[in-house]
């Protein structure tokens, strides 16, 4: 199996590293930004960068579209691929009628995980959702994904969409709480590093036993003192005073019903 | 050393049982509620139950009040002790300065640690803070922390507080994110447990290169398109669409600065 990646950005980097310690090939990098290509091009053992979304003569038989969602459509209109090659997008909201509206072999390779190009992705832990619009098309996509991680699965658009809206507020949004939990901790002296095992044991927690029976502090116990005094700590902090009170006010109308 | 139990509820329970695990013998437990504090007792190897503040003749050394915040001073106020009895609070919030109202040798033991009574709570993965008000009483309060956890540190009341408001946002908003993201997947027929690597990765990659180069996410992209789809899926979810909102403008505005 041989593969090009079209997209030189996080997803496009960790997926090419992972594809390749995986054991299989990627042969072309495609990006726009040239200098960005030829940065993921020199940690890939035998890509190489072009230039054009003309694949007709590619020796590729998938190609995976890892580009900010709002430019997928623009790559599946201009691609030109070889025969039966098989094209995949990564994205967790788009929907696949995008790919089957230019081409006639398509799917989803979504990986459920918050990437870096920081961070190695350990693929192995990841949970991938796959879909394809040709049903002989699933042993090859089936064959790819498990390659990156024992854990495939196949979702309709419909559930990669729920599942994307989910990861915004476990991922995105929990990272960006922790953001604000080391701006705390920075504005006393105090290290980030000391909150790790807290939060670690609280998601773990919240796994182990459902959050509603994990839930914990002030808000769900109505601790009207705390919270004022929380609040009174936040109001020079913009917008933070605010956040407070609406996620305080959600947990309390969550558990009032 | 002996060691005297104020409270029945979540942080009482597993400080008692952590305690006994770890050697050291929880001689009474008081509660109001007496079922509560029967139930606990059931738990523990010696334990008496007492339905008075009145310790005069106890034989603990140790007394450590494990109620919820806004009850502290009232059993500080109430509370009789044997003469040179060590007395603790674990609140993140309350200052010393409520038990030294009251009493000659008092002292902190909060555990920054989101703690429920369905799960055994890890006591050596837990960051202890301690502090007193007698350096004297200093070498007695860290040997019965170390005893619990590896991990103590002596904090003066600001910083406890400034860890409580972040544990605030790490903890126990995180948590009810993550019950978000169940009722979100529950909607949709997914199980909770698909997020679960998604969620452990995002806190260990945040921690491993900070939260701000591990920020991702339709927010930090400013992907509009991706924000108003999720905004409109959340448009009937009461609350939901305006947490939505207020979290991703933080997000921007925390990195437009």
């Amino acid at each position: 199996m041989k593969i090009s990646i079209i997209g030189t950005g996080n997803v496009a980097t960790q997926l090419a590293l992972g594809l390749e310690q995986k054991g299989l090939s990627v042969v072309e990098v495609y990006g726009r930004n040239a200098s960005k290509a030829k940065a993921l091009i020199n940690k890939l053992y035998i890509a190489n960068y072009v230039s054009s979304l003309d694949f007709r003569n590619s020796p590729a038989d998938v190609f995976i579209i890892c580009v900010s969602d709002n430019a997928i459509e623009e790559v599946a209109q201009n691609i030109m691929l070889p025969p039966q090659a098989l094209l995949l997008h990564t994205s967790g909201s788009v929907p696949m009628q995008l790919l089957t509206n230019y081409h006639s072999n398509v799917g989803i390779l979504y990986p459920l995980q918050s990437i870096s190009l920081q961070k190695s992705t350990q693929w192995q832990e990841v949970n991938l959702v796959i879909n394809c619009n040709q049903e002989n098309t699933l042993p090859l996509l089936v064959k790819l994904a498990s390659k990156l991680s024992p854990n495939v699965y196949r979702y309709s658009d419909e559930q990669r969409k729920a599942m994307h809206l989910a990861a915004v507020f476990g991922s995105n949004f929990t990272n960006h709480l922790l953001k604000i939990v080391k701006d705390i901790a920075d504005a006393e002296g105090l290290d980030f590093g000391l909150f790790r095992s807290l939060i670690l044991n609280t998601v773990q927690k919240a796994f182990d036993i459902g959050p509603e029976a994990s839930q914990t502090g002030p808000a769900i116990r109505n601790d009207q003192g705390i919270i004022d005094a929380h609040l009174d700590m936040l109001k020079d902090s913009q917008g933070l005073e605010e956040l407070y009170q609406m996620l305080t006010k959600h947990i309390q109308a969550t558990y009032q019903k």
